[in-house]
This record gives structure tokens, sequence and C-alpha cells, in this order.
């Protein structure tokens, strides 16, 4: 078999077969394949496209590059949550501890901000001695205990994934929906789980602008869940603005633990209730998502994620200090407001802007070696359909530097549109697909 | 500018400017831009393809990438030839004195030997003593002289062509109209000729298997042609056989000095007054490229050809005495026949297969590295319509070497194909395109 081959194959529009992209895959992870050959290929595949076959098999492919785990030492079924990535989104922080305290095994492998996008690695480090860097012994061994378990990818799953969407990042291929599924379904059936709910973020500040294509991709990733039997629940959810108020690491963990006490955000609260249902009733836990949504909605009201929460801290070093007094968390030296313009009401409020902005003052990452300011950040202070008084404080920038601010206020602002009528309400949940 | 903008502007099918294109070409000439962005963009290129505009802009930033020929020190109009690589293709060296003793003058650059096709320098380094590495004030003295030159590259033209077509090779992405049409116009025109004769190869030998490609291909070449002011005439000439009978390179000088002394086989006689009449027009020497054929017909009868090349070998080093004795060009040692298996009339000669026969016999290269013997080679007794007994000599293989021997006498076999009925003749000429 010749790369060379395989590219010229693909580029005339021909199927390739399970063993022809298991050959480029493994060859391009060796080094014994070129970039400069894969880059080629993966732009034929993005304007030939690769049918539902060729996607599985470059799944099974881009699985079979490195470690797999296996979690049957993890008792009962083991449901796994994945987000897209957002702004403003820390559902991870709540849905684990919440889900995990109505009886499901939550073993949750996450990355780190990039771009204007954060990364739940980053925010758990906002708390003093949380540790992700866990080995695997030690992820059985806490999620034995406690039911769920909050880290890193230590193990070296889908390495193949991580070398070609670095190339794909640097060559206009990313946007292609079989190299999209075919990436997030490799490493969450790599991360061992029976069950998987994705939570794709539609809109400007997330992962696809357009609803019709974050439906394909989500039907696409239901059918390889399917093909290799892991089932797989997708819930397409709005990014147009960002969710709930809180944008930046500490500001973030302080938001997830106000909402395990019951005094979250609206849209984020109801964000977890659906995507917890989804994932209780995958699981098996109850028998319907509402089913699972009402039993969540009662343990948030005890008080039992919280606890759950404070479990797994205490299991993997963390001090649970900051559960009871938040301003142990790290905090920015300085506050600085941006206010509105004029009066009006909140029509847009550009979720990717908002994440920009953060990055500005110091919470997120251009590239892999910047380094994170767990205290810096943004409150969103209005929200869509929001009266504003002119004057009114729109946003709170939580700012340790003067570097970029003046650009970070500039943008901030920019950020909120006002206009004079009261806009109709941009849906939570675009569509869920089972 | 970056090239990650300009490689998603390409794969969406947008046109590309002059000074994106030029950015993306010097780019990879300096190293600034990578070789896996190039070739992802030469992908989208593939399948998006370039308009007119686009392919005019990527000649002119090819050409740039390196130095021009200034041709203005030598009298009257250059016009320069050049044949797309074909198997047994010696026309240059009939072509180029001829023409010069009609009184054109011819600078040519020629390349080495690659794949399955031969190559003019090699040819030439046959004849003892003939030296084709000219520094530039060479190149011009001796077609002040001579009328003529038959030189190599040792001036940098097109360096960006070089790494493209590298790159091209390897990521499938030769094939393709815009790229073959600026990769060859850009050195024809970094050469300096006034006026370019091209002879494409069409048929399972040359460059193109299909008389409409390189019809479209032709087009393009003479439409850039007029864009860079340079006079380009397009001649498509089959190459479903080798040219002549000889294939290898001594056995190639002697046949092209057969073909002076007026006594070479039709085909190639033929191919040779076509194109030397159109050179002629070109350069403005005739009126038409009939009278320049007529021309020439006389010339080569009266063995001025031969006297010119004479002249030129006498400037560049080399021994004449091979043009009066060819038995002192390097000969095999060994002649070994291969005949037929029965009788009836010769339906194919796969001249592709010929071209790697002779490669196995030592007379190519498969990579820039090798080394070429230039006395082995073939001669092929016997072409498409001729009768044929069984037993009878189709091809005598010259050898140096056992090695690879039952494999080249057992493909040259195959090469012939012969059938009961008398075939219709392929025509030698496809089209001219002016």
């Amino acid at each position: 078999m010749r790369a060379l081959d395989l590219i010229i194959k693909k580029r005339d529009g021909r199927r390739l077969s399970f063993q022809e992209i298991d050959y480029l895959i493994q060859g391009y992870v060796s080094g014994a394949i070129p970039d400069y050959q894969i880059s080629a290929f993966l732009m034929a595949v993005f304007l030939r496209g690769l049918d539902f076959s060729e996607t599985r098999d470059l799944t099974r492919a881009m699985i079979r590059s490195g470690d797999t785990l296996d979690l049957t030492g993890i008792p009962g079924v083991k449901v796994d949550k994945h987000s897209t990535g957002g702004v403003g989104d820390k559902t991870t922080l709540i849905l684990v501890p919440l889900v995990a305290a109505a009886g499901a095994a939550v073993v949750k492998m996450s990355g780190r901000a990039l771009g204007h996008t954060g990364g739940t690695l980053d925010k758990l480090e906002a708390i003093p001695g949380f540790r992700v860097d866990l080995p695997f012994e030690e992820i059985l061994g806490v999620a034995r205990r406690t039911g769920a378990v909050l880290a890193g990818q230590t193990i070296n799953l889908v390495p193949a994934d991580k070398k070609i969407y670095a190339l794909r990042d640097v060559t206009g291929t990313v946007d292609s929906l079989p190299l999209i599924a075919s990436s997030i379904m490799s490493k969450k059936i790599a991360a061992g789980a029976d069950r998987i709910v994705l939570d794709v973020k539609v809109g400007s500040g997330g992962f696809l602008p357009i609803v019709e294509q974050a439906q394909a991709l989500g039907e696409m990733m239901a059918a390889l869940g399917q093909e290799f039997d892991r089932k797989t629940v997708i819930i397409l959810s709005s990014m147009v603005q960002p969710l709930g108020c809180a944008v930046g690491n500490a500001l973030e963990v302080q938001e997830a633990v106000a909402t395990l006490k019951g005094e979250g955000p609206a849209d984020l609260t109801e964000l977890c209730l659906v995507l917890g249902g989804e994932m209780l009733a995958a699981a098996g836990v109850t028998e319907t998502p509402q089913l699972g949504r009402d039993r969540l909605q009662v343990l948030l009201e005890q008080g039992a994620g919280l606890e759950k929460l404070r479990e797994i801290i205490i299991a993997q070093g963390g001090s649970t200090d900051i559960i009871d007094d938040p301003s142990l968390l790290p905090a920015a030296a300085q506050r600085i407001e941006v206010t509105a313009p004029h009066s009006g009401f909140i029509q847009e409020v550009d979720a990717r802007e908002v994440g920009w902005v953060s990055l500005l003052l110091g919470a997120g990452r251009l590239c892999k070696e910047d380094t994170i300011d767990p205290a810096v950040g943004i409150t969103v202070m209005k929200k869509i359909g929001d009266a504003v008084a002119a004057g009114e404080v729109l946003a709170v920038l939580h700012v340790n530097s003067t570097e970029n601010l003046d650009e970070a206020k500039r943008r901030m602002s920019q950020a909120f549109t006002i206009g004079r009528k009261k806009p109709s309400l941009p849906p939570l949940i675009y569509d869920v697909i089972r």
C-alpha cells in the first residue's frame, strides 16, 4: 500500500477501506507517512467527503492509534458527558457531582482552554490543591470511592487525533463533519464510558454556527455511538451568548458552586438539568430523561450535588473550604465596570467576543504554552432580553494587569448590542438526538 | 496575510489575487510556509481549479521566484522548443541544429531522464566530451557563434517549480491542467526565448493520455504565452508508440545523426519537419509553417543540419568523430533479440512499457540520484501496422548487465500486441494550437 495511491483514490471520490484508512492513520502516528501527504489527504476528505462506513472506519483507526480505558473495575453503568466547548460553560463542574449523587458513575476526562473557549481542567485548578493529573489507578480509585472523577488526559488516548487535529488547524480542514465526528467520538469511545451525552454548542460562540450543520453532526455521532455499542445522546444547545454569568476560571468555579446550592443563573441550571436528565436515562438510572431531570431537581434542592463535589474535591486533594467561603478562591486585584452607552434592551451578547476578551485578560490561551491567570475573567451582568438603563453595568472585568485592558474594555462594550425593542429570547435547547 | 486563510479561500472555491498567490509561492520557496500547508493548497487547487487569471498570476509568481534569462545579447528572434517528454523522443537533437541552420536562434535548456521518459542532457552526454553545464556567459557565447546552444539548467530558473513539482509528485496533485500549464510556461518564459513551440505528447507513453485534455492544456498554454508576450504554438503529437526506433542515450544520438543525414525513421523525420516548420514561422524566418517545413526539407537534404550539429558539438567541447563514425559512441556488450511469438500485424507498441524496459536496462532513472549507462537501450524493429512473422525480431535489447534482464525481456515482449488484421495507423499529429 502507498499513501500516494490512497490520496489519489480519495481525491477522485472513491471509497477507502478500513485497511486503507488504518494504514494512513497508523502511518501518520508512527511518522512513516509525512504531514504533507496527510494534509493533502485531509483536503481531499474535506472536499470529497467520507461516507458513513469510512467515517466509522476512521473512528476505529483513530481509537486503535492509542490506549483505551477499561472502566469495568468501576461498578454500574458509566456515563460520560462532553461539550464541544463554549464560553462560560461550567456544566461539567455541576453535572459530574450531581449525576453521581443520583447514582450513575461518571469518569470525566477534560481538556484545557484554547482560543476563545474555556477548559474544565483550568477551572478545576483554580481550586487550591485540586489535582487533575491522576494516574489511571487513581482515577479508578477515586471513581470507586465517590462514584465520579474529574481528571485530565494522563492516558495516551487517541494520539492520532492530537496529531491530525493540529494539522487540520493549520491546513483549513477543521470544518468537515466526518473529521469532527470521528475526532470527538474516537476520544469518547477510547475513554471507556458505556453511555455518552454530548452537548454540541450552536451559535456564534460555539462549535458550529448553524443548527442544521449541528444536527447533521449530531446524527452522525449518534450513529457512530451505535456502531461501537455506546449509546450516545446529542443535545444541541445555544451558544449565542455566554452560558450563565461568569467567564474565567475561579469565577466559574464560584458560579458552579452557587448553582449546586440552587442559586445559579437560570440558563445554566436549566441546561444542567436537561443534560443530567439525559445522562441518568442513558445510564438506566431513571426510565426517562424527564424522570432523571425530576430526580436531579430534588437532589439540587437537598444539596446532594454539593456534598458530592465536596467528596470529589477531597478525593483529588483539593481544599473544600472554597465551597463554604468562595472568597478563598483566587481573586483579581481590580474590578472594572463596563456600562451601557444608552438605554434599551439587550439584543445580543456576542459569546465569541466575550471569550476573546477573557483571553485578553489572561483567563485563556492562544497557544498551548500560554499560562493562565485563574483569578481574572468577566461577570456578565445583562443577558439577551434584559432591560438596561444608560450607565448601568453590562459587565464587570476582573483584572490583574493593565495589558490589553483598553482593547478588552472596548471589545467588551461592543459585544453588547442594545436596541429599543425587547427581543424574543433565543431557545436554550435546539434539539435532542437520541 | 496568512497562508491558512488563502488555503480556506481556495478550498471554498473563491478567486485568489496575484498578491495572494505570490505570497504563497515566495513563502514556500523561502521556507516561511511549510510544505504541509502548500500540499493542502495544491489539493484545493486540484479539486476547485484555478481560473485563467489565477493561472496567469501563478505563472508570474513562479517566474518571480528565480532568475530569468536575458537573451537580447543574441541577434535575431530566439525560438525555444520543448517536449513534455516521451519515449524515443530525440527531436531536440535534430531540431536545434536544423532550425538554427535555417536562420533562427535556438537557446535550448534541457532536462534529464526521469521515470519512463528520457532526457536530452543524458543523450548529449553520450557524445564523448560534450559539456552541457555551461555558465550563462558561455551559453550566450555558443549561441552567438553557432546560432544555437544545447545546455542544462545551470541558472536558477523557477526554483518554485522544482519545489512544488516534487511536492505534487507525492501528494496526488500532478494531473491538474492549471498547475501543469503554469509549471511548463513559467520555465519557458523564464528561459528568455521570444517564441515557444511546445510538443505535447498524447497517448499511453506521453504526458496526457487523452487528446481532449491535451487540447485544453494546449489552449491554456497558448493563452499564457500571449499574456506574457511570447507567441506560443502547441503541437499535440502521438506517443502511443515510441518515436523512431532507438530508445536509450547513445542509440538515440545515432538515430538523430542518421535523421540529419536524411536516413531517419519516417515518423521521427516527419515530426521534426512539423515542429521545425512551426519554429521557423513563429520566429518569422518563413511566412508560414508550410514554407518553414519546405525550407527544412531542403536543408536536410543538403546536410546543413548535420553541419550545424558539428559546429555545436565543437563549440561545447564534444568529439565530432561520432558523426562520421557512430561506432565511436558508447556501445553495449550484448545484443539480445526479442522475437514474435506468432505472426500477424503489430497492433500496439506500448510506449510506456518500452520506456520502463529501457530504465530496467540502465538507460534511465527512477530517482534523481541514479546513474545512467549511455550505451544500453532498445532498438524497436517493428511498429504499429507492420507485418511480422513468427520468430521475427520485434526489438533488440542493448545490454551491459544481466540484472533485470529476464523481466526486461518479458516486458519487452508483452509491450507488443500482435493481431490478425492490419490496424489503421494512428495519426502522428493530433492538433496544432497557435
